[in-house]
């Protein structure tokens, strides 16, 4: 279990900066521990506890998955050398090199096909845009439950979105057959005290939850404010203050702002994914 | 939280058709209540706790997001005549009329367009299929944190992929903005204990667990063996008993076999991805 170091109260404060108002909100281990995530990236060089990574995939395992497809495939990787390789192919993240165990959560469709070919049966809808978001949709499930079991364990996570850089490279180097990508990385491992992560303020609910109806009220207004309530949050940690609004914009101005990844269209097609 | 009505053992033995060998794997109340995820489709019609939607989405926000750009949003659908017609819209799912909350998962690039306009600045990067997949991720990854609230609170709930069958008119019902869509529903209440769900088995971890590098190994052998499984299990339920193979294959025949996601492609260029 992680520890509750952190009361709801503080936990609350810190996700929206505001006192949590409503008095009946349920409280309970289990949310306790989703609301203290927050990505963990300095690291201790001791291996995961026993049984840490079956126990993670089979969380992992449990998640929904559309129609019980399944296609979605996790590849451990503890030797040092690949994970060096892989800090580097993801643009240079030391805490790839540094976390005991880096996974590659792989949207893997190649096993239906597999399936299909054993029976001698197309499988021609495997072609369709529609299976690409089935296979994003049920690989982050997945890996959203085994990060929340690894925190349970008081383990830290981080995703590594630039497993996407260099696609094809990534799934040469893990003998990934056609019609499989790795999605996304996730170190795992325990977080080093001397460097604690925080937890990250979020948007207020408001800009996010609507009732009935999209509704976009007031957005602005509150986006500043949560830009002012960011800046309050980096100061206190001693980083470089960038209003919200405007480090996120900056980061989808353009094809040059994707780190790479602007080709990640013609990567999918060259790993076998048609997205008809 | 989740009643304990089961130990971890039988859990384990019901995902997996084993008794649980592994003597050290680490077990506490929050992988109990991940192993214990069952897809509800049957719900008394007994509102929700108080505050439990706000500890779902103070949940679904503490889940980790792409360089913060928090991609997303939630449509909470109360309204029963709302209810039922995205019953309908979804291919006639009657438990989406039943469950007291429908959730509608928003792919919101939206916001990011808004605040871009805002600062007359440009936001290209939201036509990129890379765009579209940290959209894909993060909305799941959000949605899978508030499945966890809930069912921690003793809440069912169900993934809705018949949300894409039909993309533009949800959209229009919901009066989406261009740049989002909804990437699937949810339902959320108390499930009916006259109909309970049961822990469906899943695939061998050996199936979806690969070290260091990708490997099929056995794996065809695998799948026979978790295609009896099915069958007992199914029929112990007095189901209909169809190989897991058999019948995964089927569901991605052909465009045919996509309950008409075929054109999900044509769909989200409508709804204003560009997927570049």
């Amino acid at each position: 279990m992680t520890v509750l170091t952190s009361s709801f109260d503080a936990l609350w404060q810190a996700r929206y900066g505001l006192p949590l108002s409503e008095a009946d909100l349920p409280h309970n281990a289990v949310l306790q521990s989703l609301l203290e995530h927050r990505s963990v990236r300095a690291f201790l060089p001791d291996a995961l506890p026993a049984g840490a990574l079956e126990a993670g995939v089979a969380a992992a395992q449990s998640a929904s998955t559309s129609s019980n497809l399944q296609v979605w495939s996790v590849i451990a990787i503890r030797d040092p050398a690949r994970r060096a390789r892989f800090a580097e192919l993801s643009g240079g993240q030391r805490h790839i090199e540094q976390a005991p165990l880096f996974l590659a959560w792989v949207l893997d469709l190649s096993r239906l096909r597999r399936l299909g070919d054993a029976r001698e049966q197309a499988t021609d809808g495997l072609d369709y845009l529609e299976t690409f978001v089935v296979g994003s949709v049920d690989t982050a499930l997945a890996a959203q439950n085994a990060a929340v079991a690894f925190e349970s364990l008081g383990l830290g996570i981080v995703y590594i979105g630039g497993m996407r850089n260099h696609p094809e490279i990534v799934a040469e180097e893990l003998g990934l057959p056609a019609g499989s990508l790795v999605l996304f990385g996730m170190c795992v491992g325990h977080p080093d005290p001397a460097l604690p992560a925080t937890v990250k303020p979020r948007l207020p609910q408001s800009v996010v939850l609507h009732h009935d109806r999209y509704g976009a009220t007031d957005e602005l207004q509150q986006c500043r404010a949560y830009d002012e309530q960011m800046q309050q949050a980096q100061s206190r940690q001693g980083r470089a203050v960038q209003p919200w609004s405007e480090a996120v914009v900056q980061r989808v101005a353009g094809p040059a702002s994707l780190s790479g990844r602007d080709r990640l269209r013609e990567a999918v097609a060259a790993l076998g994914f048609e997205l008809r």
